[in-house]
């Protein structure tokens, strides 16, 4: 299975209308757009007044890439083990690790400050296309991307009232669609409970494949003005009965990002180049980062994180590059490709409109294939570096900050600035050892991909080793204390300029210089004529065949359905769901199938026969991890935390021959909290008692 | 730039005649064939009598996947510092490493000896195609290769006369064309010198890119019953004058392999999913081995080895990768492909002939897609996992030893018994910590690519993690002791089936009734079908274009040859040549631009302008590794080590824009030699002294 967060980077973003008749249950759904025909036509199931817009307030986005639900009148917010594995490990300490031991707060006093997990609550979708699209009429190329910039930033700025409130224009179809979301936003969340991790990601939960017995779950609560959250109108109650094989079932998740509709050109270039340097680099960084857990315990709190989305990127990557390689998706992309562009061809004023579209993609994935490597390894993966980010952030703040906010990259915009601040400010503690290795490694993909006698490699290492310039770096760095970082992001281009720092006169004077320009050629010659174009697709498919999908996923709230089922792999069956006791009995004491103590001595007081965990048909993926899984009467009978294998080719396509979500039963969640746990106090506050 | 070590697992083999006009220099030319129109067409060349045989006796294959050559008329082997790096670890104890040290020894009686160089000198070709032709005509499938099998056996026994000789038919052109390779074998060889390593990878020779200033050299001695071998018939002197820019030069060398004339299908294949998965498990395991390096000082010794071979391995995979999906070589092979067959569909006779081979080479590559994750993890990344390698050579060993010899899988005929020995009963240390390591990588594998609920996964791991496991068979197993393996060996099916031995019963019960059906599946249905009908392309390709092409590489002795030339790579002027004065110019006392203390000491007796490194367009690939360079007259004027990063793409096609061989000069052997490790001795010797 792969946990759902959404930490994939993909660099070719784009989306679009289903080109075909969607396969059963294929779908993530926006809340003003919900598939109200078809789920009446395949599941006889219509909505009560109220059921969505209940759906949609009870569940909430963690910003940090994962999804999950209020359950208690008091706001108490059930999501994934895996979401809230940060908080727990910047609250551990040497001799108290909450990965090892889990955490139980005794009362709401001992609820701790989880300062990387903001909470958003949607609030409502406005319809901004018209807004958007008077300010973008005519322009292409960079000037349609400037305009379309500036109009959003105007959008948004009118929305975002506050430090409570977070707006975002949401692009959908490719521009086809311009709305406003608007979040409620709290950034006082506080740790309630963690299991350990051992029986979080039991049986290796990380990699490991459908059938799992992983409990994969947290609870935190929301605080408002320093009290528990009032979520009395909308929380969801524990269904009486679990979820069985047949039942009909949805999600209510921010599924992050599919490339549903890519063409044929852009999905070769993930197959070709993209996804196999995600497949090497991201397994170099998990081999490094899993035997320095191994020989440096001291370290190990830190970087079993890193080990952790380390396995998941590494696994991720595979089975995409899987779904392209080795399965009928791209010829099937292909076929319907061809059959659209024939229907346009045979028509001579939508030819006119939108004939030349897969052309211009095709040329700007040339363009791209000119620079992706590049683009790759200089701007793309130092997200997944450490502190050099943070340099980024910093440099390119100071020079964005300057110019008219419309003119800036989007995450410098006024807009974006809470979420960049958040960012930077992180008091996320900070290890130099493990920044070191995390450098080292950035900087050792520079000659595999580049080769020792690019320019921009010899620029950037001299004659140093890679180890060696991270190891220098870091250790002269301060951008590891908070204050530091506060100092030089408000200090904009003047303290950017006069900082001494190592690390920021390396981003300044020999990193940014390389990177930036590559930025910018990527957003004008591959990202808005990819934008632009996919859009002029988006409308013919719309010309040709009609309204009626869903668009694809923006880390935005979407409603998706399904049913528990069962399939079968390699000839073998597998289960629509498995047992607390299967996880007895699977138990050696040692990893990966190892229970903690606290399940052992509960398990005379547990039913052995309990549903753990289920698998159903429902179209989800990376960002759906901690949603909310919900019965016809909007009742919580589980929480998502997973995929199988087959479900990674989600990003492409969703097809439920074998890709199966996965989630924690409500009736392994009670047993957990009530005979394992002992947490009598939240046990009743989910009852409301 | 990449060593040229014949290290890379490829598992489709093929091979074919060059479908159009070779480019300039392509070409890697069997002794029995050489180019003379070519060479005297296009550099005015003709080789004087006696030429082709002189360089062909003076130079030697290293049979790990090594060249090199006679420079003495004792028996003295010129070769590189990476293929005699296992021996000087091998000969290095925890207090000195030849590693760090060099070697050199004072007088005869010191020189060491190297338990896993082989020395190979080719002493005839025959040619034997009519003899198995006759033995396979009329057949196909299983039962060509079968009868192939038997028919290769019988030659190859009738050459074999004793240990000191080593008979292999050689297949080439897809079994167009069958030649019996005849070497004088040599198995006492001693290490006479070697450089520091830091000199030997001088900035990062293993990664690096061309320009390069590295001595990449060793020196062994070839022993004949107790002596030095006497070579004073056939053996290379140095050049008085070092070749220069446009000097035209020659390469003696044994390239392991090339897909040069691999059908499109093929090409596809290896782009889409073979190179993907070496590339994230050559990462992965050079991520480990890396970091176990970093960690474990007491472990570095053995371990730089395999981080060695395993950046090496990643790199090559990532630049071979490249070559195929981000350049136009498999569209221009597409191009080819597309025109041949239309050449033989215009032809009746042809189609009859030859029609059907493309498409039954495709349905064979659509069969390996159902297989291909499967036999990389179970069958072909175990060869790089260590003792689990010997336990399946041991367990396999006991099965097919009961068989005629002609239904055996190759590795366990009576022809390749040496060979088999050597293997199995090589002296080389065994550590088990480096063991568990590499054992607990290729067990980590298997849940990526096949997924965790996958029965061979189950069957593998039962509920143990890949590094519990891996450190339980390597703390119980008696194999890295040689007797133990010896008494295996020995003991045949008996043995086999009666030993404790926890990784013998791994094997044995576990992993080989997995794997070894998967053998014969691959064999049969894939390696078979594409060598039979790529023949049969090979054969429409001579009857369309005629004859006078070079076979893929066979780690076989072959003639190249080229001008020495720089080039031009991202806009940046790439210089033909490096000097001595640039590698103290770059030194910093750090790896990897780290000059040892021997260079330091004797800078002030060296001449700064000696040219140190030289480029040239010859056509190499792995295996050519340790090759002479040669001048017109057949003196030696270098030491082949490396391609530059383009020259990876070797594999595939030969494009002399930017792929250029790197040698070491003689000025830079000799200067060395004198007067940085005063190896009197040695330079007297060379000079016939």
């Amino acid at each position: 299975m792969r946990s759902l967060t959404s930490m994939f980077v993909a660099i070719l973003g784009a989306a679009g209308f289903a080109a075909s008749p969607a396969l059963a249950d294929e779908g993530m759904w926006t809340f003003d757009q919900l598939p109200l025909q078809r789920l009446a036509a395949d599941h006889q199931f219509t909505p009560p007044a109220g059921w969505a817009d209940h759906l949609r307030l009870s569940s909430v986005r963690l910003a940090l890439g994962c999804s999950g639900s209020f359950i208690s009148a008091q706001g108490l917010v059930l999501s994934n083990h895996h979401c809230a594995r940060g908080c727990a490990q910047g609250l551990s300490t040497p001799t108290h690790s909450l990965m090892a031991f889990g955490f139980l707060a005794a009362t709401s006093a001992d609820e701790r400050k989880c300062p990387d997990i903001e909470v958003n609550q949607l609030v409502g979708i406005t319809h901004v296309t018209d807004q958007i699209k008077a300010a973008t009429a005519g322009r292409s190329g960079p000037a349609f991307r400037d305009a379309e910039r500036a109009a959003i930033t105007v959008v948004e700025k009118g929305c975002n009232t506050g430090a409570d409130v977070r707006c975002d224009v949401v692009t959908l179809f490719h521009g086809g669609v311009y709305d406003l979301y608007k979040y409620r936003r709290y950034q006082d969340v506080r740790l309630v409970f963690i299991p350990e991790e051992a029986a979080a990601i039991f049986g290796d939960a990380v990699v490991a494949d459908w059938p799992l017995r992983a409990l994969d779950m947290s609870l935190v609560r929301v605080y408002d003005h320093g009290a528990p959250l009032d979520t009395s109108a909308n929380h969801f109650t524990f269904a009486a009965a679990p979820a069985r094989p047949g039942d009909l079932v949805f999600v209510v998740g921010n599924p992050a990002e599919t490339e549903r509709l890519n063409t044929v050109a852009e999905l070769e270039e993930e197959r070709d180049v993209l996804l196999p340097i995600h497949m090497a680099d991201d397994s170099e960084f998990h081999g490094l980062m899993s035997e320095t857990a191994r020989e440096s315990p001291e370290l190990a709190g830190e970087v079993s994180s890193l080990v952790f989305s380390g396995e998941l990127e590494a696994s991720r990557s595979t089975l995409q590059h899987r779904a392209l390689s080795n399965t009928g998706l791209l010829a099937a992309r292909a076929r319907q490709e061809t059959d659209l562009r024939a229907r346009i061809a045979a028509d001579s004023a939508l030819t006119a409109r939108y004939g030349g579209a897969w052309d211009a993609i095709a040329a700007a994935v040339s363009h791209l294939r000119q620079i992706d490597e590049r683009f790759m390894v200089l701007e793309v993966e130092p997200q997944e570096a450490g502190l050099i980010e943070e340099a980024i952030v910093l440099v390119r703040n100071a020079a964005e900050a300057a110019k008219p906010d419309s003119e800036r990259l989007r995450f410098y915009r006024d807009s974006s600035r809470p979420a960049l601040r958040a960012e930077v400010l992180s008091a996320a503690p900070v290890y130099p050892e493990v920044e070191t290795r995390k450098l080292a490694w950035l900087l050792s993909r520079l000659q595999p991909h580049l080769g020792s006698a690019d320019p921009a490699v010899i620029a950037l290492l001299g004659n140093e080793s890679p180890h060696d310039l991270a190891a220098r770096l870091v250790a002269g760095t301060r951008l590891g204390d908070v204050a530091q970082r506060q100092t030089l992001l408000d200090g904009g281009e003047a303290a950017i300029a006069a900082s001494p720092d190592p690390l920021i006169v390396y981003v300044r004077d020999r990193w940014n210089p390389l990177s930036r320009p590559l930025r910018d050629d990527y957003e004008a010659n591959v990202a808005a004529v990819i934008t632009a174009n996919s859009a002029l697709i988006d409308q013919a498919r719309l010309a040709v065949f009609g309204a009626g999908a869903d668009p694809d996923a923006t880390f935005t709230p979407r409603l998706a359905y399904g049913v528990v089922r069962g399939y079968a792999h390699g000839g073998v069956a597998m289960p629509p769901q498995t047992t607390i006791g299967e996880a007895f009995a699977l138990d050696t004491g040692r990893d990966p199938f190892r229970l903690p103590k606290s399940w052992l001595d509960a398990k005379a007081g547990l039913d052995m026969a309990t549903p753990l965990d289920v698998a159903f048909t429902a179209d989800i993926v990376g960002g759906n991890s901690g949603s909310p899984l919900l019965d016809r009467d909007g009742r919580l009978v589980g929480l998502v935390f997973a995929g199988n294998d087959a479900a990674e080719g989600g990003t492409f396509g969703y097809d439920d021959t074998e890709a199966r979500a996965i989630a924690v039963t409500v009736p392994a969640i009670r047993a957990a909290l009530a005979h394992i746990y002992h947490a009598d106090r939240i046990v009743r506050e989910i009852d409301g008692e």
